[in-house]
């Protein structure tokens, strides 16, 4: 596996593709599951696979937890090697924002809500990191996971909008086997609080219950998940939605594809979970 | 010539050019001599060129002169194609912004001031337009005129923040037989007004005079242009900016390499001219 720490070496690297079609799957490293099934997936229908990690300081606000976003390299390495990938490009913070760096792509109307709400810039950051590693990289496609499914819609849009050249495929959540969605945040969590972040999951559950036995009513399918977490012990909600999968503009009347996402805080640990049903 | 309306055979043309140079002059049509020079630079310097016209609705304000905008289609394609222009590239508003269109580029700070500073939201309309342009023609280089110098800065700053693979060539301002700097808003102009016009160069060149002679105070140099551009009918400034050249900052002493710039109205007509001096 070729190691790749600068903006230069990445594009020249790129510039020896002669026609081979290249896969990006962008993260900020702490590998999963869920990240290694994106690999898994680039390895399989691209001829060059490129693994980027970066921890995005543009993403996170002042308060939030940058500072102690968990980081093993070398078992990185180890995992990415093992399965075979062509490169990985491990940008430096002052190569990607140098002195005076000032541009920014901002995706309106559906990063004001879910997670765009209670993390004001988070997409903005996002959107503009993930832009500059497509330049750099060069990718025809770019592999996200579901989990991040708004962040996932925010990064389609742009690439429409901008007229870029990329497939982005969506890949579906991967779970630990007790249920709980891969994210390297789950480092975080104390064993008892990893039973409690399990209610993300069971409220999710019991929403699918729910509507398969005909309720329709968004409020109530609210209330009912908000009662699972609340349950659960240190748990406080930052959101539950019942929205379009499109637009994410909220539900009263469930009908056709419908998102449910939610956050929760579980002890100081912000956790992100989302299904999507459909009802005929 | 090859003439192009829409975004898909605009990228099949790209992916045609096999290794070959590819200029583009992104223009909003109504061609004026200052346009032509950057074309006459991209066919010398590249294998193909490409010009672009499109009158971008995102980089004009609800009381700006979109509706009137100049158009000359015919006139503009006989001109390019008397040059030997490889393709003209005219996208569709439709296709540029369909509906739902949500993404913009936003450079910071460089764009707060002189035009961006009485154009709220222009430099979003023009960085996000240009992005849209490389992304979907993907030139080597591109070509944009130094009477725009803050646009031209401003679009440098985007390529350099968003590791975009292009060169941005900025050339020289044309100035018609009157020494009025060509513009396609020009033609708004009557011969009354056009006479005013000239207040913009002599304001500039009574600047150049007094900062050779040995004027330091930017305060005096500014209100030496003011007094100019008064002394004119039907002239109102906008601004007159003695500023440096890289981040637009006001300047008290003129030392080193400094902007002059100023935007003038001129009866109904908003222009705008500049010169680069440098005081060793």
């Amino acid at each position: 596996m070729e190691i790749i720490k600068t903006l230069e070496g990445m594009k020249i690297a790129q510039r020896r593709r002669a026609g081979q079609r290249v896969g990006l799957v962008p993260t900020m490293g702490y590998l999963h599951d869920g990240h290694l099934s994106l690999v898994e997936k680039s390895l399989s229908t691209c001829d060059i696979t490129v693994v980027s990690i970066f921890v995005n300081p543009k993403q996170f606000r002042p308060n939030e937890d940058l500072d102690t976003y968990p980081v093993d390299l070398k078992r990185d390495i180890k995992l990415l090697e093992d399965l075979g990938v062509a490169i990985l490009f491990l940008p430096k913070n002052a190569d990607m924002y140098p002195e005076g760096y000032q541009t920014y792509v901002q995706v309106e109307k559906i990063t004001e809500r879910l997670c765009g709400k209670s993390r004001p810039g988070f997409f903005r950051g996002v959107a503009t990191v993930v832009l500059k590693l497509f330049n750099t990289v060069q990718p025809d496609v770019a592999f996200f996971g579901e989990k991040d499914r708004q962040q996932l819609a925010v990064i389609q849009k742009m690439v429409q909008d901008l007229n870029l050249d990329i497939q982005i495929e969506g890949l579906p959540i991967v779970r630990d086997p007790d249920g709980l969605a891969s994210s390297s945040r789950n480092l975080y969590l104390s064993p008892q609080a990893r039973q409690s972040a399990l209610c993300l999951q069971e409220a999710l559950q019991l929403a699918q219950r729910r509507v398969a036995a005909g309720e329709t009513s968004a409020h109530k399918i609210r209330s009912a998940m908000q009662d699972v977490i609340e349950a659960h012990p240190d748990t406080r909600v930052d959101y539950i939605s019942v929205c379009d999968p499109l637009q994410f503009n909220e539900l009263e009347v469930i009908q056709g594809k419908t998102l449910i996402a939610l956050a929760v805080h579980v002890g100081q640990t912000r956790l992100i979970d989302n299904c999507l049903i459909e009802r005929i």
